[in-house]
């Protein structure tokens, strides 16, 4: 059996999002990735397509093709059933099984059939939860799945094939934890977390990425996480920045065939489209009133091309963020596509110590500051810890706003500062603030990111920044400052008036026009 | 001359933006249109495969084409000077003059020599104030571009040309506002604004759009706005909601040339970029790495043309939000793509009725409500003013929370409240409300879009809400209640905490799984 590290290599990382390399028996897949569902018998669109277009993992079904195909698929195997020569996923068939209610199939028989067929990512017969079963239904459903998925992956052959463990457990939390530990004490190199698609359907963002998150606390980094069933534009940000590195649907075709567009933002249906803001091979080609005239099947088809085309670039904008250290900044403009997206913003605002591990201590872009969830942003997060440990012995502090040139000591407010505090200067703690960062000792000013930063000139109410009144009070605290100047600004009359004998004063940072190196 | 409503036609509005139809002597012009520039000698994407990617409008130089190609393009013509069959406009090289100090070429000249060419949009050659020009220098350019403006409409042919006049003042909002005046007092059938490029350089959107509205607001619907020099993917949706109809930029190729990647959101220069989240022809053949090790010219030019259909995509994206009713929601998002575009929401939000005039009173799209900025979207601002003007004689009123099914009178909460309040019916008020719609009616509850929302149920606080403070309080003025029973929750409370004699009752609405009909 090979090492575990290099089946699966994480190359960069942001919030719980990460670019990685997952390496299998017909070649390297990068993540995330979107896997397109594969029909086993009736795929209109060629896999071969589907690879040329960038997509090297594709997920099909196990058990329809052991209906369909039997013995041919074990000799054959899956890669020429499908004709398709990149990675390969197969789901067991749960089911279709719990559905069909078919009990000739058993999971010693799946596993074998899946060995045969040589997939490179195999799943056991597991039994879905869903959504709404009873705690009971979905404890006797689970320990099922756990079963199986023990005895399965015991019974594997040493072909580097990768054997994913089932997580099931739905809204019930406490399973789903116990579920993602056992699979993880089994030893599975890869999980997938299960049955979700009646949060997706119901726009329930909030319940996935809760689910998600209590998965993603048992899992050690070093195993990647498959989602089922998510293949819509506004899932994509969000299972990626929660931490899932594959995703498997068929949205491509299911929506194709119900005559919806994937946008960037959801999904259109064709006639209520006059534009089509797609440079790919279709949308170049048609407008949307000529697609709507072509034959069912002809129309099904070019809709779904364009949609597999949709959804990479959905993933490509979402690693190249990666990429770019702007994960956090897409993910929360994403949130503003839907209301329902937009409830998943506290997600993120408050499980900061979660987002912040994939974080990288210093990143090449400056970080942009808009609204008061910024604060909780991982990068301002981690600035404030740093600020609540900080100490000085000295006696006079003065803080002001910060001004256009960073760092502080390189300012000219700081030179101002200087001449107007020569007296007692070896004595004095010099601070910048900003809402965002909270107090900027002088001596931290080039850190990460309190010289990297872009924040947006609008109104924002005092009471809205809790993290900043968390560290002033810690500040001021820790350290015995004996004397308070403080600029005669709003933000900072607000966050000292209970504060006692401090001194206002008037202090204009020299106002510089917008930064051209910021530029994006 | 052609009657004005023959030149340019509105199809369809949503905020100050307007998709149309600008009719010319070669073909029509779909608007909002992005206007490549074309350089009359040295253009290295050919301006008929510009025509082809589906720009039907580019715009050339008058002053170069006249230095450069002299009586030639005056007997050929423009068309065949720049072997381009679709509409071009003409710019009459007014900062060049200023820049080589050319005391040759004079207005009059100039306008005989647009004439000659048969430009299809031409401009007088005037004298742009540029940004950060003494009011006295401005006031003297604008006068000459007046002067010069209004003698070369009066002298110009009955032709089928459409002549632009030239609005300057730059950041003097009163001459800005004179200009336009006048211009549209001259006759002009279409306008341009001029030299924002220093605005937009410094990324300092909200003068921009302070400057096209003060402009705006002095023409009427019927004459278009062309904004000189916007080609940035943020600049492009915020000039369109502001009400300009077409924008000319190089930027395709400017960009190109310093090695940026235009995104949707800005640009990124292509050493930065690890993955090309776009399906055009360029970004399906090439990789980022391969593009950085072509050729200098090749990597310009290829970059450039993925840049074009960049740009295309944006303005698509924009004209499918104006077709679905969506732009606030569109440009609201868009707003988080740069804390310097943040600072336009207040533009939006406090000139409402400047983005109303555009609005449909009814959508086909439910309206997303997202946080307290939503409060003052023109279709809830126009409900709150309804609300302000509702009369009843009852006396007694209830308000409870909205509920999952709209309109109210069909829900189950009403079926509930009616059997409560059973006794007093016919002198029973019956009103819903939600933080953005504020007080809902049960006879309005109908009215769009008051059954026509998702809202994202978000923690909001409650003094955001000054348009639910505001009609509430004209609502109980209006209407003498001498019972009001209001259900008792958190945000009701704090609206109701001032107001005596309230009675506060526990009401649950019917919880209901999210709605499907709402899905995109």
């Amino acid at each position: 059996m090979k090492p575990r590290y290099e089946m699966f290599e994480i190359k960069k990382s942001d919030l719980a999002g990460r670019i990685g390399i997952l390496h299998t028996n017909h070649g390297k897949v990068e993540t995330p990735a979107y896997v397109p569902v594969i029909h086993p018998v009736k795929q209109s669109i060629p896999a071969k397509k589907i690879k040329e277009m960038g997509f090297d993992l594709v997920i099909t079904n196990a058990y329809i093709t052991l209906k369909q195909h039997g013995n041919e698929a074990a000799e054959k195997g899956i890669h020429k059933i499908i004709d398709y020569d990149g990675a390969i996923m197969t789901d067991s068939g749960g089911y279709q099984v719990l559905e069909y209610g078919d009990i000739d199939t058993n999971y010693k028989a799946m596993a074998e059939f899946e060995k045969k067929i040589a997939t490179d990512f195999a799943i056991p017969l597991d039994k879905p939860t869903g959504f709404g079963l009873s705690k009971k239904k979905a404890i006797e459903y689970v320990n099922h799945t756990l079963k199986v998925s023990k005895e399965t992956l015991e019974t594997r052959d040493n072909n580097g094939q990768i054997w994913i463990g089932p997580i099931q457990g739905s809204e019930h939390s406490d399973l789903v934890r116990g579920s993602t530990r056992e699979l993880v004490k089994y030893g599975f190199h890869m999980l997938a977390l299960g049955s979700p698609v009646e949060f997706m359907e119901s726009y329930e963002y909030r319940l996935l990425a809760q689910m998600i998150i209590t998965a993603k606390k048992e899992m050690p980094d070093s195993v990647p996480l498959h989602l089922f069933g998510a293949g819509h534009p506004l899932t994509i940000p969000l299972a990626v920045a929660l931490g899932c590195d594959t995703f498997d649907s068929a949205s491509y075709m299911l929506y194709a065939k119900h005559g919806r567009y994937i946008t960037e933002d959801g999904t259109t249906h064709l006639d209520e489209m006059s534009y089509f803001s797609c440079p790919c091979e279709i949308c170049t080609k048609f407008k949307p009133k000529e697609i709507l005239l072509l034959p069912r099947e002809d129309r099904t088809n070019k809709l779904a091309l364009h949609n597999l085309y949709s959804i990479k670039a959905e993933v490509d904008r979402v690693k190249q963020a990666i990429h770019e250290g702007r994960l956090w900044e897409y993910v929360l403009k994403k949130a503003r596509a839907h209301p329902k997206l937009f409830e998943t913003i506290p997600v993120f605002t408050s499980n900061t110590s979660f987002f912040s591990q994939g974080v990288p201590a210093f990143k090449e872009n400056a970080i942009f500051l808009f609204a008061k969830e910024d604060q909780f942003r991982p990068e301002v997060t981690r600035f404030h810890s740093m600020v609540r440990k900080f100490r000085t012995g000295k006696k006079n502090l003065v803080i002001v706003a910060d001004g256009p040139m960073k760092p502080f000591y390189l300012s000219a407010e700081y030179n101002k500062l200087k001449k107007k505090f020569a007296k007692k200067i070896d004595d004095t703690q010099f601070c910048q603030y900003n809402p965002y960062l909270g107090i900027i000792p002088l001596e931290l000013s080039d850190i990460y990111p309190a010289a990297h930063y872009v924040m947006s000139n609008s109104q924002c109410s005092q009471e809205d920044f809790t993290e900043f009144a968390t560290t002033l009070n810690i500040f001021l605290k820790q350290n015995k400052f004996k004397t308070i100047h403080v600029a005669n600004d709003d933000f900072l009359k607000h966050h000292f008036k209970l504060t006692k004998k401090i001194k206002f004063f008037n202090f204009r940072a020299t106002t510089g026009r917008a930064k051209k190196q910021f530029k994006r």
